[in-house]
């Protein structure tokens, strides 16, 4: 866990060395994310962009492939979750209840995905409380919008704290 | 494309052949349906079920990432419309435009999903018209409920006859 606090001080080493462990997270638990080679490119303690190439993730139509959008606008998500909870020192585990997603064109080169942290107390974490966050992830292929994605991410504190 | 009509007499062998060529499909062109090993198993003109191994498909709370899931539910989805084209010899190229999932339980063992048939009619496919077909999967786990997805597909008609 990286002992950090967000600020205008934040040294970009910090936000850089915070990334990586995202990634490193992703790729050594989610096998699929690192066959999409998906990546966090970009945090400024509100807002998170995550990339993935088009190559490993095309369909038949050469275009990106649905199931492929949707995960990288789910780990995207997560990943701002992961973020916040790094950044509060609050501990959870993130899992999605549910999501939706629509597809607004065809995303026919690498695109990214990006959302807003909508200010969500993550302190009763601590208190063995869990948390619901609900976000809107964009995906973007030259800054044109093409998917879209709303997911409701429960956070569950650890369960020798848990008290529902 | 395979001409065959699926009646009482249709054989085994048609079937097993249609699904396997539904099955190189994916995984020739999508390639995330094969590092997820995503295999149809059974059709019967009505209902299809697919299927993924769990080990490649872990998150990191070791049950079934909720990308994989999401993308096995749309590929099952995908694949009835396919196999329903081929059985009409009706032609169109089948996006998702949206969808919805929810998670009920986590998924700790390897899971099919199913989805029947809502009789939809084709043949506008062969007039140059699009159609939309509205797909409900259901995702089980030792026979329990652990996700449903509602999906809406179209599948578009060869752009030379197309006409909306």
């Amino acid at each position: 866990m990286l002992d950090i606090s967000f600020t205008e001080a934040q040294s970009d080493a910090k936000v850089t060395a915070l990334l990586q462990t995202l990634c490193e997270t992703w790729h050594s638990t989610i096998p699929v994310s690192q066959f999409m080679n998906i990546k966090p490119v970009l945090f400024n303690g509100d807002s998170l962009q995550v990339t993935a190439p088009l190559e490993p993730n095309v369909n038949l139509h050469h275009t990106m492939f649905a199931g492929s959008i949707y995960t990288l606008m789910t780990l995207t998500g997560w990943g701002m979750v992961w973020l916040q909870q790094q950044l509060s020192q609050a501990h959870g585990d993130i899992v999605l209840a549910d999501a939706k997603v629509r597809y607004l064109k065809p995303v026919t080169k690498q695109p990214y995905a990006k959302v807003i942290w909508p200010y969500t107390d993550l302190n009763p974490l601590n208190r063995g409380r869990r948390v619901k966050i609900t976000l809107e992830v964009a995906l973007y292929c030259d800054d044109i919008m093409c998917a879209t994605f709303t997911g409701q991410f429960v956070s569950l504190p650890p369960k020798n704290i848990s008290i529902d």
